[in-house]
């Protein structure tokens, strides 16, 4: 069902709602959104990445979103837009509307009395709120969540279970957490005295913008003394660390398993791939994009792409390659004397 | 006290049960397990990792389990056979059963009036199970489990305290999830739109087969459309990422901090070592094994062993190594034109 | 507030508790601590990282805490001093103390009648002690957490919410626990048999010794038969893995996102860098420094720094790169029989 109370679109009203360009009879009806690979003739399916070019072929979809380029590419009812990537996304919302709160406050939860919960708002069971926690219209806080003193949520978020927030940390409007999430704890910040670690005490807060996602059991750290800060519209994946006093611009993307140390600073739009890590007091600047697995050691000044992963091979190749990897800087050497005419030096075995 | 009630078996009985051949004494009791290093003569210790050998002579543990080549390599009693691991295992899983479910809903637990609970099955405190919820018989569900509305459990499944299983997602049979573990939370579908990111909503489940194990904090994103799916028997570490639509074939076993990107098959028996990254939309094929700390670019069709980790040095030498690396298309150049008998080219400082 | 009640100390009654030497007006007051850049006339702040010096010129601060180096870099009122990151650790844990425990058990709290809590304790909502659970004095165990049956939790301990720690697990004094934190899940330990895993039981503990504390959603499995053991003074981040029957020596500390493979054991005084990974079954020594991004495949017998990441290029530069790296061992050949004034061998394309 979706949010207007209706189960089918034809394609004409979809295209007046989202624009674009209908090719084909405007007048089929669509119950739903399917992939290539598996929709249904009552679905509509969409053609983003040109390694799916062939399933349009053999799509069972009753109707398909495509760009410019596929226009022709297929016979079926179709809407031909500039961003079939983005527009899937808006009519697979028009079909999957968010769930609305149900307002409330499960018997269970436990609720210091100076905290603030409008009744548009959603509490699940086991739901632990601080002194002063302020949570605002229209939020939904799972089960297990566990928001300590001073958190304030802005309205419209949404909190899946078992998500902990320490201590003043504040969360935008419409943001999105998923169950797992840390928000706020000890960043690690620690001293060597004498043979033993000092705790220096964290007393920064974490502030998360608006119209933030953060992915499963992804943690950010408080700030040591200033805020560790997620500006409007970032997007985490699932399982990421962002250490203490980090920064990260608007609108930027990261994806699993990266790891941003301390007091680094992101700019806006960049897009973080998959299990990178950026090391502590670095300046990345906007639109920048880091490939999978690469691993930034300085700062980045200008936009661009920047990758720094080993290639992988099958492991008999690798041996030798990586072997001689530890000798590369004599290899060099030796290509310099072969240039000057001089005889090789005696070296090591490779 | 193992399953039948008994504390000690000897070498006779146990290879009565599990096979293998005894040398030495056979009537020699045993009460349990331990290492080479530290068992007691009560215990039976076992040797499956050359690593060890040299402990075998000087074990105080009272008989060991051993493979054909190391028959002779100590005078214990000792049990021979082809699988030393698997036997052990064996025979540890004889001392060491698994607990059975107390069974019994806790008082706290909050259960939607249409779950469906058998007596057989042991709901600890603070769980929250969601409409249409079912449990299978003989599961432990852990203390503030949260399952969402629709999510089905195998039976004889475990559950450890703080699992959080998302609406409609699905667990078979005999399948254990360790605390943490976040199951069908979102996953990363965004699409850039005069810039800013849309949500494309996540609508498939996540399936999990029989006899899977995952590891604390991993997480399993439900599928965008299509489902994620975990086949039979995966065995999954912890701290991992499974992306939305990933599909993991049966018995492939993967070790902790791995990431696995959205859509992306990967084949059965396949072994993936710790901290490696599999990108999107790849095909893996059966029986791949790859090492620890390797991301993988491309899919891979035939069995083998990949690999792509930068191999470790003294930091002084990497530091050389490595700014060799940066010149290496340039010296693989200059190599070319000596083998062309051409001057050396001028070139940027190394 | 600070722990004795005051709001302000002069840098006179500072240094008389810390040591260190005054440089210009001893009498200032300050009332916090902050950052160069933050900090306000009414606060102290500190230069530990010489990157921060153009800072020193800039900050509003009315005093700072310096090194020998800096000391007449400012003209501040200043404290001297040699080590001005442990001073100021000191110096801030003065002006936030850490919170004492709220001492009672919340009403909802599930305790097993033979668990032992003493009055000082503070046992939050949702808690649930297992059988014969032993809580050290002065503990605060936040809201959510789940001890398994058996745990002992040395005094002054603080777990906050959310943690999970399995049966039979050992914790020492001055412990913290970050929230997710899961301590004594089941190693990864599988046994292939005729095409089925089959599970090794782990009934080893996990043992986490004195002034150990724990970041965000890492976990700590316990050991297959011995123990997996975690020193005193030992300091984890967050995300981090900790295998089967790991050793790791006191003092310590690993950054995030770092995997640590079964059996490994690492010395006392190591810094591991931020998502690095150990392979299993092997030892590293005492005051070993690991690069970030460092995959170590062998065991390390001398102190020092090891490194072993790709650095990171531009992407057409790193394609380049990558691409003769996969011709290495073949380019070092070329090399050889140039230098043996032979004849190129004809080779693949590069």
């Amino acid at each position: 069902m979706t949010r207007d109370g209706r189960t089918a679109y034809t394609l004409r009203e979809i295209a007046g709602r989202f624009g674009g360009e209908v090719a084909g009879n405007p007048e089929i009806r669509v119950r739903g959104v399917g992939t290539l690979e598996n929709a249904t003739p009552e679905c509509i399916a969409f053609l983003a990445n040109a390694r799916y070019l062939p399933q349009l072929k053999t799509t069972g979809a009753g109707a398909v979103i495509v760009g410019e380029a596929a226009r022709n590419s297929t016979r079926l009812p179709r809407i031909v837009c500039s961003n079939p990537y983005a527009y899937f996304a808006k009519v697979s919302a028009l079909f999957h509307p968010a769930p609305p709160p149900r307002p409330g406050v499960h018997a269970s939860a436990v609720i210091d009395g100076s905290a603030v919960v409008p009744e548009t708002a959603e509490i699940g069971p086991w739901v632990v709120l601080g002194r002063d926690v302020r949570i605002g219209a229209g939020c939904i806080i799972g089960a297990g969540c566990c928001l300590g003193d001073g958190v304030a949520i802005g309205g419209g978020s949404r909190l899946h279970a078992n998500v902990t927030i320490y201590r003043d940390c504040l969360i935008g409007e419409r943001v999105t957490l998923h169950s797992g999430v840390v928000i706020g704890s000890d960043g690690f910040g620690i001293a060597m005295e004498e043979g033993r670690w000092l705790k220096v005490p964290q007393v920064g807060r974490a502030v998360i913008g608006n119209d933030v996602e953060i992915g499963a059991n992804t943690t950010v750290d408080r700030g040591a003394l200033d805020d560790t800060v997620i500006e409007d519209g970032v997007k985490l994946d699932n399982l990421i660390q962002v250490g203490h006093n980090v920064h990260i611009g608007a609108h930027t993307a990261i994806a699993a398993c990266v790891g941003i140390a301390g007091s680094s600073r992101i700019g806006r739009y960049c897009r973080i791939g998959g299990a990178s890590g950026i090391a502590g007091h670095l300046s990345i600047a906007d639109r920048v994009e880091i490939s999978a697995f690469t691993l930034i050691t300085k700062s980045i000044a200008r936009a661009g792409t920047y990758t720094g992963a080993y290639a992988f091979e099958p492991h008999a190749l690798w041996r030798k390659n990586a072997a001689q990897l530890r000798h590369l800087a004599e290899l060099a050497e030796r290509v310099r004397r072969l240039e000057k005419g001089r005889k090789p030096p005696k070296r090591s075995k490779p």
